[in-house]
């Protein structure tokens, strides 16, 4: 196995693994997505579905328990209700703080774990689909230039120079990021992405609101809502 | 809770584990302890009696899913022995490679559950006992001073500022980590540190002989071994 691809089933890591199965093919590469307590556990069905129509190996890790204490609204756990509106005006009320659904250091223990199991398997890169939308105003500060600098820098030495992390989107917006699924034939109409994790995406949420921003800048409709007034 | 200890039940944790007491007094501290699929899961008992001994919360983790399918002869699912001799031998036979006993990112993958951790108990600092002796040569390249700047900054970049890490051994060596456990008048006694988890120590391993020899450069017999021949 060659590359390890942190597939959350959304739309930023299923363009990531349409990225990883071009550069290896898909016999070298696989899908790790992870439960961490997350409202939308909806996303991981998304995630299955789509590594059966990629042909890799998906893995998966049930990482609850690290959560269990947090109060972030994103997780089942919470008793707040997940914020709407987009994170510009989220971040308008959290006097410099992260957005209420930053899970504390998800990101980094993400990329560890994957670390982790990436090694296991004798791959040499990990594929992350941090991106740019999420970084602004340090709504999610373990997604930015230098968290993402630091965290690669920390897998590649203390894997003694056997891993490297790829984040291809770590200073791409959102829309751009759909204009590169787009060219490589990506299913989005199998992608969740709604914190809500109801039947259907909400619309209100800040990755809702994120998402359609950017398929609007492509001039097309999200095919995931497509048929949703 | 202000500090969060990575907290194994072994030599340097434990030293780690009386400074944060001493800094922040037993009611502000937490020790975590991580099971990750060891051998030497003796430990744990170890840390448990510890936690007590300094009357702090102590928390636990079971990460061993994510080990699963490595073949570090560190853990029980493996097939292969732990390496006997001191880790300049070892380091030998692995061609620039980390030793047989390198978990995959695993000190990578601690510090991340532990600011996850920490941050949902709002501390402010985590403790993690990673020291010279264990870099040097490369022989766990997880734990050298150009990773532990490295996952230091992304913890600290990554919790929005909230959070940093203190490793104050990362620089030191083992004998000079006794030293200073003396001084805070640490129980070495209750401490395990052996790799093969046995009934006593094995007084063979790569970590037997590095605690023995911490021991006499401070011109005293280890008291976890002092009845033992």
């Amino acid at each position: 196995m060659k590359a390890l691809v942190l597939f959350s089933g959304g739309l930023d890591s299923t363009v990531c693994l349409a990225m990883a199965v071009k550069e290896y093919g898909a016999s070298e590469v696989a899908a790790l997505s992870i439960y961490y307590g997350q409202k939308h556990k909806k996303e991981l069905e998304a995630s299955e579905k789509i590594a059966k129509f990629y042909g890799v190996k998906r893995m998966s890790l049930d990482l609850g328990e690290i959560f269990k204490d947090s109060s972030c609204s994103l997780l089942e756990s919470s008793k707040t209700q997940i914020p709407m509106g987009d994170y510009a005006d989220q971040l308008k009320e959290t006097d410099g703080k992260p957005v209420d659904t930053y899970v504390p250091f998800r990101n980094g223990l993400f990329i560890s774990s994957a670390a982790s199991v990436a090694l296991s398997y004798g791959c040499e890169v990990i594929y992350y689909g941090i991106h740019a939308d999420d970084a602004a105003g340090n709504a999610y500060p373990d997604t930015g230039v230098d968290f993402n600098e630091a965290i690669s820098k920390a897998v590649y030495i203390g894997s003694g120079k056997a891993l490297r992390v790829e984040s291809p989107f770590v200073d791409t917006p959102k829309a751009e990021i759909v204009r590169r699924g787009i060219e490589l034939g990506v299913p989005f109409e199998m992608t969740w992405s709604c914190y809500e994790g109801g039947v259907r995406p909400c619309g209100k949420c800040g990755t809702c609101i994120d998402r359609k921003k950017a398929f609007e800048a492509n001039g097309i409709k999200d095919p995931a809502v497509a048929d949703q007034v």
